[in-house]
């Protein structure tokens, strides 16, 4: 195997939100420590981002996916472009692409596995308009050996944290376990801010619930949150990943049927409804089997006074709430700094799934080269 | 540059027609030139081609076209899997996948190029299911460069003869030009079998017209064919290529309203129309340019003894007809060698597009890599 160096590798990312590209300039070190250099936000021409959404809906042609495809890797690539034109170019580019889809339940048709996942943003196009080679779709090889291709930050968690829960409070909220208890492992809680954005979006046409004013505003309705605590994923145990695909608009919708009549009620008890999933989580998942007094939060939901506020209440009192950034890592450019290591080792061939946290039968090296 | 040696390659490919996967283990030598080893025939399992053609019509969802895609790479697999289970691990997969949707036309969004492509049968599926590394999605980098990322199989003729036509009948027809006159250049003649087979089908209940019987027993309509020779994509000057986005069900059912009443000899003028674009191809944009004596017929409608004759009878006298067979090349695996040679090359970072066949800025190294 290549003797290992301190490589510059560019992270790209976006996330179900898919309000912008998050891409960062990271060093990557032979320790798998990782330093970002410079992190920017490239947001998406609004009528790329119109087609993303229409895309998780289903609503798009397969002629439509097939041109995303390419229209996204160049945003990515005018991303990266936009680091290389003040740095210069990378050894690597990593890029996680955007999911439009991922179905990691395990039902088969005719013994065929139906487990699948589909990032875009063309590996190709990003490689031929930057001239940097470029590690892609990793998400793919963990499916192909039986796992459900998430979550793969924890591989990052456990180089960079010790004896700690890393909860990711993002469209979707998960969490890695480490410990020295057990082998490192992580899931989906479930919900983070997904139907939170939608209702601030649909009762107050704002994007996402800004430092939690609006859930400071209403009250919990006990009632409402306990009925939405009985959703069948909660009590599934992990391995388990989520998406979109089931916390979908359609299935928001449906719980608003039954919701009370103040708007601000309904951000409040969505917002306490992400905060008790995860305190319900540790209960049923963690607690059981590993010690622990730290959990580190991640993630947009970091920024939500109230669901900060509502998890602290949730919790045991001995666990102490720290911040990515008390670690020397970046909030808002974690997962950038998680797929530049992941791209790094994919480079050196190091196998970086685990297969703890995604279900994979094996360790495996993830992702595609495209030089 | 590492020092190129000799490498075992299985080369895999499904053509537009998809009845089956072809699988070739090849000997692929410094030199370019490619020994077949063993071909084989994959079929797909009934219920997955019935998907692909859906998806060919746009027919299925977000959801089935990511399954599909890890469905058909396990096919693909299976089908490398075969010949590994006789001969061992080759060196190298190098896999083509299976073309849904390929649109190469000069169109603009927003100032965002529309032209894309898209194969499936995920390689991270076939590299962990048969231990190999893979190389595949040849024609993404070929597009990102402005080309339209078909023809690709140009580049294997170039190596392999010399001052000829190369001539494919597939479902689509392409023509390879080599000669010592100009640059290699190439481009897809017209329809080659798709609009045959799709009538044989409907009118016979026959997959295809086998050695051309049907058409034999028919007579040509020479007013429907003069009528259908006037479609504008004859007259468009190379490079250009097309595909079943084109030609596509609609279209087929579109010509057949003022089709004769007589089903044979419908399908005996579709016969002649794919042998009459052909010849009229190159008196467009191939005798003004180069002097040539030779045309090297491959393809399924090299077995079509009524597209052969019609086809004898449409082009100059001087014109010799040869097969691939002549030059030691499989006819019906002609296919995957070529794709076999391209993976070689990739993996080598040998530069294996022909910007005069694809309409690429420049050469560039096609395909990705997965370990």
């Amino acid at each position: 195997m290549e003797e290992k160096e301190t490589k510059k590798v560019i992270g790209l990312m976006s996330g179900t939100s898919c309000d912008s590209i998050d891409a960062g300039l990271c060093e990557v070190n032979p320790d798998m420590s990782v330093k970002l250099i410079q992190g920017i936000n490239y947001s998406y021409p609004e009528h790329i981002r119109t087609k993303l959404f229409a895309a998780f809906r289903g609503d798009i042609s397969i002629k439509e996916l097939c041109q995303l495809n390419f229209a996204v890797g160049k945003c990515f690539a005018n991303a990266a472009n936009l680091l290389i034109e003040e740095f210069g170019k990378p050894d690597l580019i990593s890029s996680h692409g955007q999911t439009v889809y991922h179905y990691p339940y395990d039902e088969k048709l005719d013994n065929i596995s139906l487990k699948s996942t589909l990032q875009i943003g063309d590996s190709s196009v990003i490689a031929k308009s930057t001239g940097c080679a470029v590690i892609s779709n990793f998400r793919e090889a963990d499916i192909a050996l039986g796992g459900q291709g998430a979550p793969l930050v924890c591989f990052a968690d456990e180089k960079w944290f010790k004896n700690s829960l890393v909860q990711n409070i993002g469209g979707i909220s998960n969490v890695t376990v480490i410990s020295d208890d057990c082998e490192t492992f992580g899931f989906d809680t479930g919900c983070g801010n997904i139907m939170i954005d939608y209702c601030t979006q649909k009762f107050f046409g704002q994007k996402y619930d800004k430092d939690g004013e609006i859930s400071a505003s209403g009250n919990i309705c006990e009632s409402w949150l306990d009925c939405l605590l009985q959703d069948e994923y909660y009590f599934l145990e992990p391995p388990k990943t989520t998406g979109r695909e089931y916390f979908s608009y359609k299935y928001i919708e449906n719980i608003l049927k039954t919701a009370p009549a103040e708007p601000a009620d309904i951000i409040t008890t969505l917002t306490a409804l992400s905060a008790k999933t995860i305190a319900q989580a540790y209960e049923r998942f963690v607690y059981p089997y590993v010690h622990t007094d730290t959990v580190i939060i991640g993630g947009g939901g970091a920024y939500n006074k109230t669901m900060m506020k509502f998890l602290r209440s949730y919790l045991p009192r001995r666990i102490e709430l720290k911040t990515h950034e008390d670690y020397g890592i970046s909030n808002n450019f974690k997962e950038v700094m998680a797929f530049a290591l992941l791209g790094y080792c994919s480079y050196y061939g190091i196998p970086d799934n685990i297969p703890s946290c995604t279900g994979a039968k094996k360790r495996t090296v993830l992702g595609k080269i495209t030089c």
